[in-house]
C-alpha cells in the first residue's frame, strides 16, 4: 500500500470499509492472535472461531440495543435471497402486505408471491419512487402474517426517517424491515419491529453475509418448502452454525462492529451521517439546478444520494474528473441513471467534502 | 506473522489454505493492483471485480477441463443449502434417486424429500458407512429426474475412486455429485456427470462460496418455490451476478486456482494426494492395531482419513501431544468420534509426514 491517502469509494455495496479494519485484517491474515491459523482456515465449530462469532453477535447486540427477545442470525444469500427466505419462514402461505418505495421493496413483493398472497398496501410508484407514502394512508389487512417495507431504498435513495407503528394503524402484524443499506447508521426502534434483515455489504462487511434479527415468537413457522439451511428456527437453535457460516465475513463484520464502538457507537455515527448527508444535499440543492436530486426532502436517504446533471451529456466528463480526484464508483444504478453517492458509515466527512468540492468545481467549469 | 513455520492444520473445512495465497491476500488487502480499493470494497459489477470473477471462472474451467456445454456458477449457501437448491432446480417435483454412502448423502436424501419423491437406491448404512455399494447393484428408477451421490464423504472418509456410468446401468438420468471435499484433488469424468457442486471451504477457499457446475440442458427447470437467487437459469444468465455474489470468497478462490496451476495443475496435485494418503494409511495399517481406519481399502478417501485409537482413553493425550507439535484440529466429527485427518490439496507432504511421525512416536510411548 503506497498511496498517501486511499481514494474515496462511493460504491453502493460492496462498499468502502474502515481503513483500520482492513489494516487489522491484513496483519492477522496468516496468524490470528497466535493461533497459527488464518481465520479463513478455522473450523467453524472450533474454540477460536466460536469466540469470534460470539463476540461479533454480542457487539452487534450492544451497538443496536437489540432486546433479549430477539435472536441474531448470521446467514447467507444477501437481500435477494432473504426476500424469499422471509416469506418461507413467516408467511404461513397466507397474506403478506408490502409497502413499495423503490426497486428493493418491489423485488420483495415479487419474490414473496411465490409463497404467499401478496398485496401492495401502499406505493410511491406514481411519483417515480421519490416520496414516502404516509402510513395513515396504508390499509394493512387484518389477516396479514407480516408487513414488509424497505427502510432505506439503496437505488432510489428513499429512507424512512421513523418506522411506522402498525399497532396505531390497527394492525397486529409484525413489521419486517429490509434495512440492508442503513443498518448501524441510526438506531432501530425495536418495539415496532418483528424482523430486521440486512445484507452485510454496505455498513457491515463483505458480501456473502446476511444478518437477520428476529423476534423469538416468530421462529418455528417455516413452510415445508423452506430449505433447512434457511429455517430461522434451526439457525437460531444452532447459533448460526447449523451449516457452515461465512466465517471470514463474520470476522470482518466483527472488526467493523469494534470500529463502530471505538468511534462512539451508533449515536455518534448517526450524528456524523446527518452532517455528511446535509453537506451533500445542500451542495446539490444550492447548485442552481446544475445538479438535481428528485427525492422529497422528508424522504431523502442519508446513505444513498442519487442525483442527475441537468446536462446529461456531461456525465462521462463528470465521472472522469471525479476519478482523477480519487472519487470512485459514482455512476448511478442502470435502472435510474445519473449519479449516486453512497455515503455509508465508513465514509468520512472529508470524503463528502471532497465530493462537494468536485461538484462545485465541475459546475463552475461547465455551468 | 512471527512463526518460523505455520502449524499443520488438519481441519475438515474450513481448512488449510496455501500460504502463498494468504500472503498475497494480505499484501493486496488495502489496494488491489493499484485500484485504491480492497477487493471487499469493489462493486461486483465494476470493471475490477468483473475481471477477477471472470479469471477465476476461466481458471477453474481450465483446471478441471470443464467442457463448454457446462456452466460454472458462483453461489452461496454451502453444501447443506445446495441439498435443497439441487432438487428445487432439477427434480420437477418427480422422482429422485440417492445413493447413501455417509452423513452427507443421507442429508441430501432427507432434504430432497421436501420437493421430490426420493428413493435410496443403494446404501452402505449396514456396514457403518465404510464401503462403496457396487454400482451394478443399484437400481435407478426409469423416471428419476437425477441420481445424487456424494463422491467424497467428508465425515466417513469414503470416496468414489471412479464415477458410475449411469448409462451402463440402463439409466438416462443425469448424475449429480456433491464433490465438496475432493474437488480439484483429482479430475472429474464429465461425460458421466450432469451437475457437480462443492462448498468452497475445503479445496477452494473460504466458507460462504458454493461452486456449481451444471450442464446447460439442465437449466430452466426450477420449481416455482425456488427462490430466484438460487435459480440456476437466472444465475447462469447473469454470470453469477444476479444477486451480489460473495466477492471476497471468489477472489480468494481465484488465488487458489492460480496456486494450483502453478503447482502443476490437478494431475500434479492428484499424484501428491495419492502419495500423501498412502503414507498416512500405511502408517495406520502398520501400527499393529494401535490405530484403526475401518473403511474398505477400495473406498478410502484421499482427503479425509478418520481413525480411532484402540485405547480411546488416550484420545485427549493424543490430541494434546499433536497440538504441541503444531498438528491442529485432528479431533473426529462428533457423529463418528475418534480422530480425523483432512489432508486437502493445501496440505504438503511434509505435514502428513509430521503427522505420521506423531502417530509413531505416540504409539511407541503408549503402546
Amino acid at each position: 500500500m503506497s498511496l498517501a491517502r486511499r481514494p474515496f469509494n462511493f460504491a453502493p455495496g460492496p462498499a468502502l470499509l474502515p481503513e483500520a479494519v482492513l489494516r487489522r485484517a491484513a496483519e492477522e491474515m496468516l496468524d490470528w492472535q497466535g493461533s497459527g491459523m488464518s481465520v479463513m482456515e478455522m473450523s467453524h465449530r472450533g474454540r477460536e472461531f466460536t469466540s469470534i462469532a460470539e463476540k461479533a453477535e454480542r457487539d452487534l447486540r450492544a451497538l443496536l440495543a437489540v432486546p433479549p427477545q430477539f435472536r441474531i442470525l448470521f446467514m447467507q444469500g444477501g437481500g435477494l435471497a432473504e426476500n424469499a427466505i422471509v416469506p418461507l419462514n413467516l408467511s404461513r402461505a397466507g397474506a403478506v402486505d408490502v409497502v413499495v418505495t423503490g426497486a428493493w421493496s418491489q423485488k420483495s413483493a415479487k419474490e414473496a408471491r411465490r409463497y404467499a398472497d401478496v398485496r401492495v398496501v401502499a406505493s410511491n410508484e406514481a411519483d417515480g419512487h421519490t416520496s414516502l407514502p404516509p402510513p395513515a394512508s396504508w390499509q394493512p389487512r387484518p389477516d396479514a402474517q407480516y408487513l414488509h417495507l424497505c427502510s432505506n431504498e439503496t437505488i432510489h435513495g428513499v429512507e424512512f426517517q421513523t418506522l411506522p407503528d402498525l399497532k396505531a394503524l390497527g394492525s397486529d402484524a409484525p413489521l419486517v424491515i429490509d434495512c440492508s443499506s442503513h443498518i448501524l447508521s441510526r438506531p432501530i426502534d425495536w418495539p415496532k419491529v418483528g424482523l430486521a434483515f440486512a445484507g452485510a455489504q454496505k455498513n457491515i462487511g463483505p458480501a456473502g453475509l446476511t444478518v437477520v434479527i428476529v423476534r423469538e415468537d416468530l421462529l418455528g413457522r417455516a413452510l415445508p418448502a423452506c430449505p433447512s439451511a434457511f429455517d430461522y428456527q434451526l439457525v437460531a437453535e444452532n447459533r448460526s452454525m447449523f451449516n457452515t457460516p461465512p466465517t471470514y465475513a463474520i470476522y470482518i463484520a466483527g472488526l467493523v462492529f469494534e470500529w463502530i464502538a471505538a468511534e462512539g457507537g451508533v449515536a455518534a455515527l448517526e450524528a456524523r451521517n446527518v452532517e455528511k448527508s446535509a453537506l451533500l444535499y445542500d451542495a446539490l440543492d444550492g447548485s442552481g439546478g446544475f445538479y438535481v436530486n428528485r427525492v422529497a426532502k422528508d424522504a431523502r436517504s442519508r446513505m444513498n444520494v442519487p442525483f442527475f446533471l441537468r446536462d446529461e451529456s456531461l456525465n462521462e466528463a463528470f465521472l472522469a474528473a471525479a476519478k482523477e480526484r480519487g472519487l470512485l464508483q459514482l455512476k448511478g444504478h442502470k435502472s435510474v441513471g445519473g449519479m449516486r453517492a453512497s455515503i455509508y458509515n465508513a465514509m468520512p466527512l472529508e470524503g463528502v467534502q471532497a465530493l462537494v468540492d468536485h461538484l462545485q468545481d465541475f459546475a463552475r467549469r461547465h455551468g
